[in-house]
């Protein structure tokens, strides 16, 4: 599981950054990428990284502003034109469906997959299956605006088979009664008990994105005890005024809430343009005297999600 | 005069290159610059131009499919976010001002700026002022498609300011006078005719911006000795067939046109991404077997329009 920042800019593309998107690397876990909003020229981003357009089961849009949708008619119709096959589902506020399906009939697109477009009513549970659960919760912005928490399902332990072939237990359908943690007993009339044998259950992961937002206790209550909180963070502290007329968030308010909630990572996004690579020190500094585990995101900047 | 190419790929963005734009650098003749087509990521490409996007004036589409126009929306919101105040013009098919319009409604963005979107009904002139002309034909294409033919008017020619100093004839009124070609009769009695004052007009120059098309009429008629002739061939000659399903041209077919027409200049464009930069030698010499004039577009590449 790895978070790969395809663009980590905000309001309009500059040199340094691209307008926002985000990959969810889930290949590992279901063999398929998540994105995360789709502004303007990720899919020219997706060309210049490792992620495969033909394998993103699921993009999840923030909220409508421009910085966040206008790459997903290209993106759509990039992904048929490449042959993509299987289904996709894109999630987002109300009025997503109508810009999406007008933008296609415009142009003409026929797309060679099913598109399903989810628009988000309630907060709280989006989906849920085998190995993930994804939860939603409504944020403070200008503009109807989501944060999104996934949470990965705790997996059973690992099966040891060495401490088994050192016993003298030759591998067959015994193992798997065992990695259940059910009892077996052998031929020989040993008893095992599964749970000597199976280690400690491999905890799930959680991860939470937000669209845009200023501090609100939606975003603090949705990062609860996250590994990673990805939270924007378009000005620093001093433009504390600018930030609030624009619903937006500082590097202090998103550390706020890192902290406020727990989350073991902070990674701020969204970067003003005005901000230039050598200010991102003084962004960086400005968090982590809030959250001391807090980072700056750049394009196509990657991190893997640990267990905890 | 200079003709700057944006974007010349064909239907989705290869690494190579992205879908198509063009500007027409306009800045000696009326201090601003015209944009030809505004596919996905054209403001990402002006980031790394010369081209300002406050000093865009005219922007004009060729057809509605989403390599052409997906770029619009972010790119007339970024106009306006960096403060652009300048009126813009938009010109194109039907069903532009509704994609426009919508998009913008959507993300609930707000021009700084006033955005006339003018719909084109029937061929011919689109508009007239002082210093150019520019007139329309219908190509043939999958959906509505749009040709371009700009037409500078005749410049009065230079007054040679040398010839008069040297006859003793001081500047002042008298030298407008004579730049209009009236005859003046100075105070020691002489009288001088304006004709032998003015070197000879210069010659308006003409270019002809084509949508997708295949070969046909229209794109002849409205080529009609052009100094240059901007052709998308998506295909090379080979692909003739397929050219024909999806009503594309091959290099040949572009310089058919060319031939027929009578254009100085042909400039390919819109180059399927199944061409790498080692073909573009061979789509180059079957142009050129028709039309020896002919040159292939890059990204970021500009040609400079003499005067004929």
């Amino acid at each position: 599981m790895e978070l790969y920042f395809l663009g980590t800019g905000a309001g309009m593309p500059s040199r340094q950054r691209n307008v926002t998107s985000i990959a969810l690397n889930l290949l590992s876990e279901r063999g398929v990428y998540w994105l995360f909003d789709c502004g303007e020229g990720t899919q020219q981003q997706i060309l210049r990284s490792h992620v495969k357009l033909g394998r993103t089961e699921k993009l999840f849009i923030t909220h409508l502003h421009g910085d966040h949708i206008y790459g997903l008619p290209g993106l759509l119709t990039s992904r048929a034109y490449l042959g993509g096959e299987t289904p996709l589902t894109l999630y987002g506020p109300k009025g997503l469906k109508s810009f999406v399906e007008h933008s296609l009939a415009i142009s003409q697109a026929h797309l060679s997959y099913s598109l399903k477009i989810v628009e988000i009513e309630n907060e709280g549970l989006l989906f849920e299956d085998a190995g993930f659960i994804v939860e939603t919760s409504r944020l403070e912005h200008r503009i109807e605006s989501i944060g999104y928490r996934i949470v990965e399902k705790d997996q059973p332990g690992k099966l040891q088979h060495e401490k088994l072939a050192a016993m003298g237990v030759a591998s067959g359908p015994i193992y798997g009664q065992l990695k259940q943690g059910k009892s077996v007993v052998l031929e020989d009339g040993r008893i095992l008990n599964g749970a000597d044998f199976v280690g400690p259950p491999l905890k799930g992961r959680k991860v939470v994105i937000l669209g845009d937002t200023k501090y609100c206790r939606g975003a603090v209550h949705l990062a609860r005890g996250a590994d990673i909180l990805v939270h924007e963070a378009t000005f620093a502290k001093d433009r504390q005024e600018l930030a609030e007329a624009y619903a937006h968030a500082t590097t202090t308010d998103a550390a706020r809430t890192a902290k406020e909630a727990g989350a073991a990572v902070l990674i701020m996004t969204h970067i003003s343009s005005r901000y230039q690579i050598d200010d991102e020190e003084q962004l960086l500094e400005e968090a982590r005297s809030v959250h001391l585990q807090s980072y700056v995101a750049k394009d196509f900047w990657s991190m893997e999600i640990e267990r905890a």
